[in-house]
This record gives structure tokens, C-alpha cells and sequence, in this order.
């Protein structure tokens, strides 16, 4: 499986090690300095990096997508991340597809696109299922579709494999007119299989690379988005998801390239009060 | 959606009071008694419960779904995985719908099955998908595919979601000569929901009721067992799932009702001997 034709090619061709060694151990810390955050790299002000983190806009919602994923939501918790949606005028609602027509229901009218998640959170099931999944998505009238790839093949050597599955989703979702994030599950990877995905959903003309699920166990990190940044480029997106959960973490991802940011904490980031949000509405972490 | 007719005839028929009654804070421990496991209920020698805990078969690799559902589980995790299910007789190799033609090819020729996962581990996509996915499964290889409910749905008060949910997995496994598990991902359910979506497993003809995914933050237990057990019926069969990794917890199990056993642990568990198994093939914990 690893003796590809095409796996070597994008070995040679598309996995950096110069992008490696640019990133891996130079990134000390996050800082801020009379007020701006920056991000730290080498002990200079992330040059390396696109982004300026002086120029973290100040409207953050934008660039939300306003999450909540947990098995146990019930129907009034969609309802209510619906509403807060509108309220404050996030990107999106990421919700799992059993809920994609009733949120987009609740939000027609409204600027607010629904997004939801394919093959996830393990990413292990056909390339077919998930095409069709997506598909069905976005009938139910889902505009984004965020698929975690098929991390087992990755593993195993078989990029050819995990290209075909982002194809097949990427096809299907941009003959319908939506967008499509990879979701990677970074803390299961190594830095060279981060790259390696990232470049493959490159190639698969995905729109977003995305760090997390938010069930793997681990979430965005500044080193990741940086990472991910690196490898596609400036002009494909990438959205940090995972245990962000304040302003601050906000600002470092966008410092880091991050153009998309998933949390359930939305409400409490954007109007910068903890005790905004009645409660804890789903239970969604992230 | 929680007053449609059907919801209010299932839980005056279905939803047994008295298996709660029954069950509920009289199940006090497991013991040992001159060799042999008994599961103490209410004081007395489990005389609420189906099984007999001095009936406990020797010969318990017949029960075991020999599982690895990580998702960075690879194909040589996968190939051995299968190698020893053969070995060791396991009633099946539990896998992810990516694995399923793969682990077909290597079993061809044996007794043992395969079986894979739907809808997991959230249980909160679309029914239509998950049959697909089961139809997909099936024509792969699979012969038991365990399907996760819709948590969401069942947590709304949507039975009638949960329903056709199941059912119309059920309808397509039957049709094609599998089997049906219904994952209730006990962990996250009250002991009345539990016993709604036994009821609904039952009236949708499905196979088994299985507690848990694994992912779920919580595993099998004996009292889940016993209640799960006690709300099908003699007739269906009873998975335990999750956390499963003794002989001794094997017992547990089937003493409270089980019939099958999810494990990674099945060579530990038949060979009586932790060092049987080198390393973590797969990682898989349950």
C-alpha cells in the first residue's frame, strides 16, 4: 500500500521538510505586548507566519462557527444555539446532520449558515458513505460539511487512499455548492502526517483544514494552526477547533492563520461576559 | 414531537414501571462464593435475573466480539486483530466500516464474523445514512453491524424518531441475512431511557441491545446488564460493552444476562494470561 506511485510523488513533491523545520521547536509562546497579542516564533515576532497578530480584527463572530456536537443535544438545545446564532451573527451552527434541517429551518432568514460534520468523529467509514452523507447534508440544507479524514490510512501509509476520500466528499459537496473542511485530529498525528494531510486536502481542493473533532482527546494549538497555515498557503482556510474557549485563545489562532474558529463557547467569547450564557446548553465542550 | 400517539402508547406499554422497580437500587455487588461468581441482588442469589452465575461456560471465547474501533487503528493492527480472532474462535472481529472488506479477506474460510459499527459512536446522523452505511457494511462483509441510536432524539422525547431510526437499520440488515446490536451508550442515559430504548430495540425486531461504544465516557455494568436484560426479555440477545477486560468481568457479565461481550482484551481474557497479547496492537481500549 505505501509504494504508490502517487504516495512518493507527494512525498517528494508536497511534504516540506523545509515547512517541518521551519516550524517544529521555534515556537516559544504566545505574549502580549502594550496590548496586541502576538505569537512568538524563534524568539522574533512570527515572521514565519501569515497573519499579523496587530491586525486581530475586532469583530470575532464572524468568524465563529457556533458548535454543539454532543450526542445528547436535544432539540431545545438546538433551538437555543440557533437563536444565539442570529443574536450575534456567528459564521455558522456546526451541528451533527440528525439536526441540519431543523437548524436550517429555525435559521432561514438569517445570515447564518449551517455547518455539519461527515464521517465523524473517527473518520473511519467509507469514502462512499461519507459522500453520501454529505450529500444528504446538504439537502437538509447544510452549507458547509466539515469530514474528518480516514486517520487509519493515514497511519498506515496509504495516502492514496485518504486523497480519494477527501475527493470524493469535496466533489460531491462543490457540485452542491458548498464548502468542505478536513478535519484532521491533530493529537493523534505526527507533524509530518499534520503536513501530509494538510497537502492532501490541498490537492483535493478541500476549502479548510481543520485541527480537531473535539472528541480525540486533544484540541487547536497555536503550534497546529501555525503548522497548517504554513502548508497550504494563504489562500485556503483554517479552523481551529477544540477547547478555545476564550477571546484570548481566539486571537492567538487568528494571530497563528487560523480564518475560522469552532466553539460552543461563542456567546461568552464574542460578548466577553462568563455569566452571558444561562447554563450549560448540550453540554457541547468546544 | 414528544406528543405524537405512538410515544404515549409505548410508554404505557412498553415502558415497564415495575423493571425499574425491580432493579433499581437492589442490585448490591458480585462475589465469589466456593469458585463460583454469584451477582447479589436485593440480598438474595440473583433470583431477579435470567442466566445462572454457576451455568458461567468454560469456554467463553464464543462470546467475544474481538473489537479495535480506534480511529488510528491500521491495517496491520487490523490483520492482527484477525489473526488472532481466528486463533482463538472469537465470535466475531469488531471494526470500523473502513475495515470491514479487509477483515472479510482475512477471515474468509473461518467461523468467525464480522461485524462493524454504524452511526458511531455519536448515533446522531440520519437514518437513512446509517441504513446505508449497514447496507454498505453488509455487502463488504459484515454480518452484525452494531448501530448507535439517536441519543438526541431519544433525550427530546422523540421515540418515534428513535423508532424508525432503528428500524429502518434493522429492515436493511435482516433484508440482507446480518444481524442488528442497538447501542444505547448507557453512560449517558437514565435508567428509564434505558429502558425505553430496550423497549424500541425490541419492537423494531433488532437482534441485540448493546450498552456501550466505548467512546462514551462510560462502559458495561452489571446493574445496566441486568436492566437491560430484564426490559427484552429471555429471547434477545444482550451485549456488554465498554471497560470489559476480565475473565472475571466476562462472568460479571453473562451471570447478569449478557450473551455477547465487546473486548479488546478477548486473548488476555481466553488465555487467562496479561503477557499473552504483545503490546497495544491498535490502542484499542475496549
Amino acid at each position: 500500500m505505501t509504494d504508490q506511485p502517487l504516495d512518493r510523488e507527494l512525498l517528494i513533491d508536497l511534504i516540506t521538510k523545509e515547512v517541518l523545520a521551519t516550524i517544529a521547536g521555534q515556537l516559544d509562546r504566545c505574549d502580549t505586548v502594550e496590548g496586541v497579542r502576538h505569537v512568538i516564533v524563534n524568539g522574533a515576532d512570527r515572521v514565519a507566519f501569515h497573519g499579523d497578530a496587530s491586525q486581530v480584527p475586532v469583530d470575532l463572530a464572524k468568524y465563529i462557527d457556533h458548535t454543539a456536537l454532543k450526542p445528547e443535544t436535544t432539540a431545545d438545545d438546538i433551538d437555543q444555539l440557533c437563536r444565539e446564532a442570529a443574536q450575534y451573527h456567528f459564521a455558522s451552527v456546526c451541528v451533527n446532520p440528525a439536526w441540519v434541517k431543523r437548524s436550517a429551518s429555525n435559521l432561514r432568514g438569517t445570515s447564518v449558515k449551517v455547518c455539519t460534520v461527515i464521517g465523524f468523529p473517527l473518520g473511519a467509514n467509507t469514502a462512499e458513505i461519507k459522500a453520501m452523507e454529505a450529500r444528504r447534508a446538504i439537502r437538509d440544507g447544510a452549507r458547509e460539511v466539515d469530514m474528518v479524514v480516514n486517520v487509519g490510512a493515514l497511519k498506515s501509509g496509504d495516502h492514496a487512499a485518504v486523497l480519494t476520500d477527501i475527493e470524493k466528499v469535496v466533489d460531491s459537496a462543490h457540485e452542491a455548492g458548498a464548502i468542505v473542511k478536513v478535519i484532521l485530529e491533530t493529537s493523534l498525528l505526527t507533524d509530518e502526517e499534520k503536513v501530509i494531510a494538510s497537502s492532501l486536502a490541498k490537492k483535493a481542493k478541500a476549502d479548510f483544514v481543520k485541527t480537531s473533532t473535539g472528541f480525540g482527546g486533544g484540541g487547536a494549538t497555536v503550534y497546529d494552526v501555525a503548522l497548517m497555515r504554513e502548508t497550504v498557503g494563504p489562500d485556503m482556510g483554517v479552523k481551529a477547533s477544540g477547547g478555545v474557549r476564550t477571546k484570548s485563545d481566539v486571537e492567538d489562532m487568528i494571530a497563528a492563520g487560523a480564518t475560522r474558529i469552532g466553539a460552543s463557547a461563542g456567546v461568552e467569547i464574542v460578548s466577553g461576559d462568563p455569566d452571558e450564557r444561562k447554563g450549560d446548553s448540550g453540554g457541547n465542550k468546544y
